[in-house]
């Protein structure tokens, strides 16, 4: 049987607010080993921006990544948010290695092409490490990614920290048995947006079509579901949506995500 | 025999100039493993202070850090130097890894002591991880060291990255059999300060004491100096000072530090 592993996402709206940053950090840093964690830092970057004059331009909720821009997001995500993460998760006892997709070679990926839209530097994953993380890991290491990867020719690109979770994940599911876990402040996703308990524990690709015609996934949480699925479909072992508590405790409910009824 | 591995510390004059930070970073690329680069960043993180209003305060030549430089340089150092100089070093075939020291606790450091002076998040080191070091360099990996440490309780710290180069040359003495070089602008420590040609080669305690003497030895130099001589005084095999060019050809004058006539 496989080793188990877990990839956890955590968001910006936990990450960025210190008493729910550091909750978070006390869980995870009590999960079993081998454990990777992926962050974002997107509020803190767009704040940096505004302070520094480049004012944050996003297009269908993902940031247009200029020059200044790439510089503002190598600043806060690999300087500012993982190195907080990493000196927080050392102080419990958690031996975290803070990675952009460039350290170790982890992750590679490719400029996106100019469409209608130009992202600017931003990265298409094309390749994920997983000898490095793999090594990384059985080093005792819990690597910690932030939301940047890089082209093998020098160049960093920014790089959605959903999808880094979830091609990290499906790297390592080579070796291991994953679990992928996207982490955030409700407690899954909801059948009614306003109502925390209304958590749908069980979605698949059937379902999951029939919530998004109803109207009942957010448009922030459909790339998140089409990870999750593709996590899935490339030999991922489970994959959850939910609150922080439900990481420490099974019996919170959640999302669980599956690809068959 | 020990196996041989070489400590580059990078002077901030070199890796802020694109055009001589690429020419250093391909003679290092080309270096033997195992090695280890260390680099800081100071006039970078003055400019941006000063660009988000924090004036840089310096004294006797130090940073003092309070909570809002403390962040710039985090930023700077960690982000946006460490990030570039490892995606330019993947490019050139170089696996680097870049490490504040939280990451994997590599290198803890007490937070300095109020004296006439505070200077704030300033952190002094108080031991390096050689055995986490000493495996991510086993597992094939090139550590990359920015100037930050942390003092295992969640608080980075500021860190001089001459100190950490010698310190880090130190730890590892235990395993490997040290070569530490001090690269920067000029071809070595220089008689006439005006005459690149006037490297002195060779330079032990008793003729420091006389160069410091005759006011020989640069006020930024002194630290480098002491830094080199506490290296050699504990266990590192051989300490030089000189310019990027040294590296590749031996023939190239630099300054050899020596305990001994």
């Amino acid at each position: 049987m496989k080793k188990e592993v877990i990839v956890v996402k955590i968001g910006g709206n936990v990450l960025e607010d210190p008493e729910k940053s550091q909750a978070f950090l006390e869980t995870f840093a009590q999960l079993p080993n081998p454990k990777v964690l992926v962050h974002g830092g997107g509020k803190t970057a767009s704040a940096l921006s505004e302070r520094m004059g480049i004012p944050p331009k996003m297009v269908n909720g993902r940031r247009i990544t200029d020059a200044d821009t790439l510089e503002v997001v190598t600043m806060v995500y690999a300087g500012l948010a993982n190195k907080k993460v990493v000196a927080q998760l050392q102080a419990l006892g958690c031996n975290a290695l803070g990675l952009s997709g460039a350290d170790g070679n982890s992750i590679q990926a490719v400029k996106r092409p100019k469409g209608q839209i130009d992202y600017g530097f931003a990265g298409d994953i094309k390749e994920v490490n997983c000898c490095g993380i793999g090594s990384l890991i059985a080093g005792g290491f819990v690597p910690v990614f932030c939301a940047l990867t890089h082209d093998g020719k020098g160049q960093l690109l920014n790089t959605n920290a959903d999808t880094i979770a979830s091609e990290v994940a499906i790297s390592l599911g080579e070796g291991y048995s994953v679990k992928l876990y996207y982490c955030f402040e409700k407690n899954g996703v909801l059948n009614d947006i306003e109502d925390d308990d209304s958590v749908i524990r069980d979605i698949n690709p059937k379902k999951y079509e029939k919530l998004v015609m109803q109207g009942k996934i957010a448009a922030g949480m459909i790339p998140k579901m089409d990870n999750s699925f593709h996590a899935l479909a490339h030999g991922v072992s489970e994959v959850a949506i939910g609150h922080v508590r439900s990481l420490q405790n099974p019996a919170q409910p959640y999302t669980k995500l599956s690809l068959h009824s």
